[in-house]
């Protein structure tokens, strides 16, 4: 792990701010790696993501003095340490392809994360977790058991100190009480570009509708179903050649294609979200 | 002008059919060029499209024996002779960017068609008209005048024997009975990944809703609104720093694509269309 | 399995190669699933894959009559029976997510085939191989070994009957002695746009030359290094901010795309290759 | 126009830089628009583009203190006022697609640029210019001509003052001495996805490759042909169907895309060139 820091602001937009922030970092000694900036002039908002080496640098000094800047400023903010890997959980269902790629992509260093726990409502997942050393737990749910499930899970969460959830296919609705637990810190795949084919068997949706391409799309969950901010989207061209096998086919690469980048980045703190729209600090 | 015909059928699958045909074409003499098949096994559907030769063809002969199989066979099929080129009218709007890019397409030889006529509801393309000696007609277009322009539209297409219509961002909906006139043959442009952001304004939908990729999609127009069957579509990424703006610039490029392949796709009768889908034979 | 065939044929284009083969099908009792046709008009040549399902058909019937058509019409030509998966070994060295990414989608069956062997002269792939039960064999190389390490390999695949090679980042260049015991049945992944950055190390080079699209490249072995037919292609942009490191991590998504895609394509028996070029029925 | 100002530097890395030039920037009133940053970690280097808006702002105390700070920081630097737009000459030959497209886009307002000349060895083009109200130079060459007529060209540009030539498939090749005139501020397109496919008729060598995607690239032209920065790529899709007067025509979308998108980032001041790269601050 690196020893960085990451600072993320949102704030309204006023003259001085890249200045004031800068300037603070350097005189507590800051090398910065990264600084990016973006402007929503409708909005009329500031968004900033710095990265910097902590060699050297004042943190504690910086934090008392950046909070009166913050606040002064009427900045929303976290600063983040890449010191410590967050603690990731996967949920996932009867379909592993996600789940093979995000484990084979950790094993090999391309996301900074522990990945402690799998939560499925199938047992398909259970030899794959023990290949790659992760504990694994399988809470069955059925329409009367949903809730005591959901529990369980939490509980386990709670257990394991979970920064992240991400459902690699889950195919459950998890519900508001679920989600609030983890604002802006559950991660999902929908087999579709949303807001196109919403809900349940989207590329079945798309064959019966014709289109040429078809997409999938990674977001955060927020109370409202496939509406959360949207982090990552892309798309294969399929011909009338295809049916809806090959559909599914494909688009299970698109899946893991669009979880991956967004958990990458999600990790790296390179993500702000505002209102239903997210910045993506690349 | 090529000097080759087309046949597209579309009946229900059963064995022999290709046998069938092509045994017919080369009892008559036809040096096949392209032949394509595509069976729908769902829908228990076979198409075909067969492009050959005329040289040394007997066009007579084989269009009275094919008249008894396809009966049999209860086939839907038409024979295009791709010796004349089919007459089109673009309609278009107060933004030229499809037009000036089909004009040229269709100058340089991309586009197997005549262009003798543009309509549209505002001036602003009538200097570009002229440059590329097409007569332009102004059609203006009130909620009161509507129908009388349209049935002015209709005796302009009329009179110059016109076989497809393109609407290259015309802005204006047809009335049902408008469409009517040319069922299958007018093709448009909406500016949107359809079935997403149906309706009026999708840039600024797809900015609201944060997505990462925007596309457009050409489709024949059929009574129900952005319902017709897609041609073609294409996507473009975007991220946080395009704003509205940008996507709209962005998107034109797309719009420019889409229309243009679909129209060239159409004048080589590369399409068939069966329900809401189409087979493009490519 | 299916309980279909495949005839791939090439032969010099001539008027009745159509209905000469479907009517001799459709004489023997053949279903027609799938049927595609290619002419090259610069070269003169014809190409045509069918498609169809065994029952109720004479296979022995048609082979005879057909060998004879055959021969009369310059055909080169084969039959490929769907009904026994074809016997694959698959090549590697270090990097091992494409080979993860294949024995998966074996699994879930996406690809038409067995795996009976791996063989790599590194160790990683000892455990991965055990978890999907597929035997494993280590064939360590130094610059004297080479030699000996091939006779070894090609005595383990001659024993377990295998029918096409997988080189998955295999990162030894196999000798011309090797490639002609297995002529258009071994498929490699090379990790660039070829023809470009052909060679060593193409990450490195192409982030040395500034390029904006990265891209990978399967393609059949022949004795010409990075020359045999390429079978699929596919790229990702890339922009300043990527290091290349970046470069290697997007790379691996595109090498395990046109990897997998050119195996399925060749168990399906949808390539023909002429001269060094691939048709793709798809 | 806008009132703004774009200040591009590149420099040695090291720490306090944005702290530098931000602080600068709002001790003298600036409000930033857009504030990017890149460092090389590799090469050590900084990059940094910053736009604001000139109202209540002192240029000249800025550029004083600043040119200190420069000198202090070895800074390669410019500020580029975004008040005046630069003046762009195209220069072409027989294929006026590229040109063709600039125009409309310059119309329509995507370019920030006055285009005062249009030159050209074919005389196609004049009918053209002359529509959209630009000038139009016919330099004919011949091998003899080639000195006498760039002499000429040379001139011309100098007449009209102009900032930036766009070579829009002009297909000749200009001396080092023409090049020299105009460091950086040359664009060319190519018609491959450079490395590959270097000089003459890329698409035909493209095509006897048997390659699944051809590409285009703009760049600026430096003495080493096809060598210069790339500022842009992007590719299509071809298959087995694709002729090579259909790469030719698919390849004419690219180039268009690629030249048009170079130009637009160029007339922003987005592109920083070091040694063979670019930085695009988009």
């Amino acid at each position: 792990m690196t020893n960085t820091a990451v600072l993320l602001i949102d704030c309204p937009d006023r003259k001085g701010l890249v200045a004031a922030v800068s300037g603070l970092l350097y005189q507590c000694g800051a090398n910065i790696l990264h600084a990016d900036q973006h402007q929503d002039p409708e909005a009329g908002l500031f968004f900033m993501r710095v990265e910097w080496t902590l060699d050297e640098f004042d943190l504690p000094g910086f934090r008392a003095q950046f909070e009166t800047l913050a606040s002064q400023l009427q900045m929303r903010w976290r600063i983040e340490l890449l010191t410590e890997p967050p603690r990731v959980a996967i949920f996932v269902g009867p379909h592993l392809h996600c789940l093979v790629d995000l484990l084979h992509r950790h094993q090999i260093g391309e996301l900074r994360c522990t990945i402690p726990l799998i939560i499925s409502n199938h047992t398909d997942a259970e030899r794959l977790a023990r290949f790659y050393n992760v504990e694994f737990h399988h809470t069955p749910i059925t329409s009367q058991s949903k809730i005591q499930a959901e529990h369980e899970q939490l509980q386990l969460l709670n257990d394991a100190h979970i920064d992240l959830v991400v459902l690699a296919r889950y195919m459950q609705i998890l519900s508001p009480e679920f989600v609030q637990q983890y604002p802006l810190r559950i991660i999902n795949v929908h087999h579709s570009l949303l807001p196109a084919f919403i809900g349940a068997r989207p590329y079945h949706a798309a064959f019966q509708r014709g289109v040429k391409l078809i997409g999938a799309t990674s977001h955060y969950v927020t109370e409202d179903l496939d509406e959360g901010p949207i982090i990552e989207q892309d798309v294969v061209r399929i011909s009338h050649r295809d049916q809806v096998e090959d559909l599914i086919m494909k688009g299970r690469d698109l899946e893991k294609l669009v979880l991956s980048r967004a958990l990458m980045w999600h990790l790296q703190y390179r993500i702000l979200c505002y209102g239903k729209k997210t910045v993506i600090f690349d």
